[in-house]
C-alpha cells in the first residue's frame, strides 16, 4: 500500500538512508517527521504526538528537550564548544571524571573519552588487548562473548557480538571470538528460577575458560540484560560467577553498561546489584541524557600503570577521535550526574519501576500470546510466543513484533520490537498516567493485532 | 623538571586519561585547562591565551564559541534534542542531507550517518563489502590502502592504517588489508615534479590491484593531503589515475576526506579538484564546525539499490548508532554549511591562503632545518630534516616536532606535530594578523630550539 506522503516525508527518502532499516519497508511506512519534543512525546509535523516509551533507543533519561539540560548545553556553547583534548584540558571534564569515577564500583579510578558505545568497546577491547601484550602475555589475543550479545556496529565490537541478524554476513572480516553459550532465564536448559538459581549456566563460560583462557584476554558482557537479543534478563548471580571465573583464569572483565548504565536496572550501574568491579566498564547512550554522542571506558590504575612510561618504550595509548573528551557533551553529562543527584532519580525509578510492574503484570499475564512479562528497573519486556506452554515462537518471517509496533505508533505510542519482544524503555520522568497510557495502549494493540490475524488466519 | 600544578590540573591527571598521549609526558608538560574560547583564541585559567593554530586537531571552521552556531544550536536544543532515527526523522538531517549530496561531487545521492570518523570508515568498508556479497562477488573481502594512511582508531579504520605509531600493537587484531606504496611529493622516487608529473607512483596501486583486484572490494585514501602521515600533499592527477584503476578493476573508490573536506584543500571537497567522483566520501570534523561529532557516508544510488528489497531477503544494511542523525550535531552542521553559502568562505579560504603562503614561504624557505614548506589550501606544513640537501631525517626518538610544539606553546601559539612535520591548520577565520602572528612565532620557536640545540650538542 502506497502512503500519500508529506513533502518532508518525500525529500528524507530522496536522500537519506536510515540506521538499522531495510529502506524498502519504508514504502509502506514512512519516516514520521519530528518536528519538536517534550517530556516523554515526540511531536511530528501533523502535531500528532506519539509517547517515547523506548526513550529514542535507550538513551533519553529526563524528557527530551529537559529546560535544564538544554539551558547548560547553550550556556557551554556561548563560552566554550570544545578543544583538543590531547595535552588540554577543561572543567566539564574533569568534574564528569570525578563524578563518575566516585559513583562507579570502586577502583574505577580512570576515565578514557570516546564518542559512541561502539568506540567505547573498540577501546575496552584495545586497551585489554595492549595491556597483555606489555605485561609479557602476548598470546592473548582473543575476546570470550556471549551468545545472543550485542556490543556495537564497528567492526571490533560486531566480531564479540553474538546476534546474528547484525554480523552473520560480515564473517569473513570478524575476529575470531570464543563464543559461550549465555544465560537464557526464559528457556533455562536448568529449569531454574532465577530468583533463587546459582547461575549453573556460568559452566558454559567456564568451560571454554578452562579450555582458552591462555588465548583469551577478555570476558564481555552486557550486564543482567542482553538488551538487543530481546531484552534477554538475568541475574546478579550470574555476573558474580563471571567475576570470580575472570579472576581465577586471568582474564580481563569488561562490562558493557552502554544500555543499562544511568539507573536503568534500579541501580546507577548495573554491577553494583551483584556488587562486583570490572576491569573496563563501557558507559554511553544515558550519559549525556540522550542529548549528544558520548561515551566512556572506566578502567582500574593497574592497567593504566602497564601503558605509563617513558615515551619511547612506546607503551601508550594513543588511540584518539577528533572529539575525543567534547566540551559540550562534558557538560550536558555533568548536568545529568548532578540531577541524578539533586532530584533523587534513584527513588524515583524505584517507585516508578514498581508501579509499572503492577501495571504490566496485570495487563500482560494472562494474555494468550504472552510468554513473559519480565522487568528490571525500568525495562520491561513482553515476549511473545505462538504457544505459551511450549514457549514455541513465531518464526522470525512473521515479523510479529514489528507489525504491532506500526500498529502502536498509529495509536500515538512508539515501543519497539525486537524480534517476538516488545518491550518499554521510557524516560524517568515518565508519570503514572502516561506509564497507564503506555501499558494499556500496549495491551489493547496487541489484542487487536491478534484478534485481526485470526480472523485472516481463520 | 617537576611542574607546581593548579587544583584543575591536579584533579585532571588524577582521574582523566588523555587520548593520543604518553601520560608519563604530562608529568613535564601538564594539561592545560582551558576555560573559554573566542575566535581562534583558546584561554587557559590563568587567561594566557593560544592561538589554535591547528583548529582543534582540525575540526573548528569559524572560531570557538561562534556565536552564530551557539544561538542555531541553542534554539535547536529547547525545541528537540534527538529523536530515534530509525522510521523517525526530523528537518535539520533532511536538509542537512540535500545540502551535502547538493554540494558533493554529482552522483552521491545517498546519506548515512554516523557519531566519528572512525565509525564513517566503517560504515564504508561495511557497505563495499556487503554490496560486493549482494551483487555475486563475494569473493570481494580485502580492502587496499596506503603506505601512510591514517583513517581512523576503531579496529577496521585501524586496520587499513599504514602509520605504525597507531596500529603496530594490534596487529594480531586487525584485517589483512592489502598496502601498496603511496605518493612521497618531498622524497619522490621519480623525482618528478608535483606541479607537473601525472603521477607515476600510482602505479604501485595498480600492481596491486592487477594482483588482488578479485579479492579486494574497495580501495581507500586520503585525498590530496595524507594527513596524520605528516601532512603529506601530492597532486590531484593522482586521485584522478586511482579512479581510473578503480573503475577498470571493479573496485570501490572511498574518499576519506574527514580531514581535508569543508574547504579545507580550497574546494569544497578535495576529490573536486580531480574532478571525479567516488563510490563513498566519508566526512567529519569540519562537518560541525568543531562543535559536536558527527559524521555521514555519501554514496550512490547504485550502491543504495542493491541494499534495496524485500525485508526477508536480509540485504538490509542494519548498522546503527544510538545517536545516528543526532538533531542537535544536524542542525550544527546546518547552519556550518548554511554559512559557507552566506558568507563567501571559500574565497575567503582562497584569500587567505594565498597570504599564508607568502608569509610562509618568506619565513621558512632559507631556514637550515628546513626541508619543505609545503601547503595546500589553508593546510601549510613544515618538513625538518637534519640536512636539507640529502633530506635526512631527524631520529623520532629526538622529538624534535614535540619539543618545538611545546616551546610554541609558552609563546602562546597552539600548532602540532607529526614526527618531524609542524603544522597549520587554523580557523577560516583567521586574521591576516594572526596569520603573522602564527607564523613568526613559529620560525622565532624553531630558531631558538635550533640555536640552543647547537649549544648543547656544541
Amino acid at each position: 500500500m502506497k502512503q500519500v506522503l508529506t513533502d518532508l516525508q518525500l525529500r528524507d527518502l530522496r536522500h537519506v538512508w536510515h540506521p538499522c532499516s531495510q529502506m524498502k519497508d519504508y514504502e509502506a511506512f514512512p519516516p514520521i517527521v519530528i518536528k519538536k519534543g517534550q517530556g516523554v512525546w515526540l511531536y511530528d509535523e501533523h502535531d500528532q504526538r506519539y509517547l517515547d516509551a523506548v526513550s529514542s533507543w535507550w538513551v533519553n533519561l529526563f524528557g527530551h528537550a529537559n529546560p535544564r539540560i538544554s539551558k547548560a548545553l547553550s550556556e557551554q556553547a556561548f563560552t566554550l564548544e570544545h578543544t583538543i583534548f590531547a595535552n588540554f584540558t577543561h572543567e566539564p571534564a574533569i568534574q564528569l571524571a570525578e563524578k563518575l569515577t566516585a559513583l562507579a564500583p570502586q577502583g574505577l579510578h580512570k576515565v578514557f573519552f570516546a564518542d559512541n558505545g561502539s568506540s567505547a568497546i573498540e577501546v575496552a577491547l584495545k586497551m585489554s588487548f595492549q595491556y597483555h601484550m606489555q605485561t609479557g602475555k602476548p598470546a592473548k589475543k582473543r575476546f570470550l562473548a556471549l551468545t545472543d550479545a550485542y556490543h556495537g556496529e564497528t567492526i571490533g565490537a560486531l566480531s564479540i557480538g553474538g546476534v546474528g541478524l547484525y554480523n552473520e554476513v560480515y564473517q569473513p572480516l570478524l575476529l575470531d571470538t570464543v563464543r559461550a553459550k549465555g544465560p537464557d532465564c526464559f528457556r533455562c536448559p536448568f529449569q531454574e528460577d532465577p530468583a533463587s538459581c546459582n547461575a549453573p549456566c556460568s559452566q558454559f563460560v567456564e568451560e571454554q575458560l578452562q579450555a582458552h583462557h591462555e588465548e583469551i584476554t577478555a570476558v564481555i558482557i552486557e550486564p543482567l540484560i542482553q538488551a538487543a537479543a530481546g531484552m534477554k534478563m538475568y541475574p546478579p548471580v550470574y555476573l558474580q560467577r563471571l567475576r570470580a571465573l575472570c579472576s581465577h583464569y586471568d582474564v580481563h572483565f569488561i562490562a558493557d553498561e552502554i544500555a543499562v548504565g544511568f539507573g536503568r536496572t534500579g541501580t546507577l550501574f548495573a554491577c553494583q546489584q551483584a556488587d562486583i568491579m570490572p576491569d573496563f566498564m563501557c558507559l554511553s547512550k544515558g550519559l549525556t541524557g540522550g542529548y549528544l554522542p558520548l561515551s566512556v571506558v572506566l578502567t582500574t590504575e593497574q592497567i593504566y600503570d602497564a601503558f605509563y612510561d617513558d615515551y619511547g618504550t612506546m607503551k601508550a595509548f594513543l588511540h584518539s577521535h577528533s572529539y575525543s573528551g567534547n566540551t559540550l557533551a562534558c557538560r550536558v553529562a555533568l548536568e545529568v550526574l548532578t540531577m541524578f543527584q539533586e532530584e533523587q532519580v534513584m527513588e524515583m525509578i524505584q517507585h516508578k519501576g514498581q508501579y509499572m510492574r503492577a501495571l504490566a503484570m496485570e495487563a500482560f499475564c494472562d494474555m494468550p500470546y504472552v510468554g513473559e512479562y519480565r522487568q528490571v528497573g525500568l525495562v520491561g519486556a513482553i515476549e511473545l510466543v505462538k504457544d505459551r506452554r511450549t514457549k514455541e515462537a513465531f518464526a522470525s518471517e512473521e515479523r510479529i513484533g514489528y507489525q504491532i509496533y506500526q500498529r502502536a505508533l498509529t495509536k500515538g505510542l512508539l515501543i519497539r520490537p525486537l524480534g517476538n519482544v516488545l518491550y518499554f524503555m521510557p524516560p524517568y520522568i515518565i508519570s503514572e498516567e502516561e506509564m497507564s497510557f503506555m501499558i494499556h495502549t500496549t495491551k489493547e494493540t496487541i489484542e487487536q493485532f491478534f484478534q485481526d490475524r485470526g480472523a485472516k488466519v481463520g
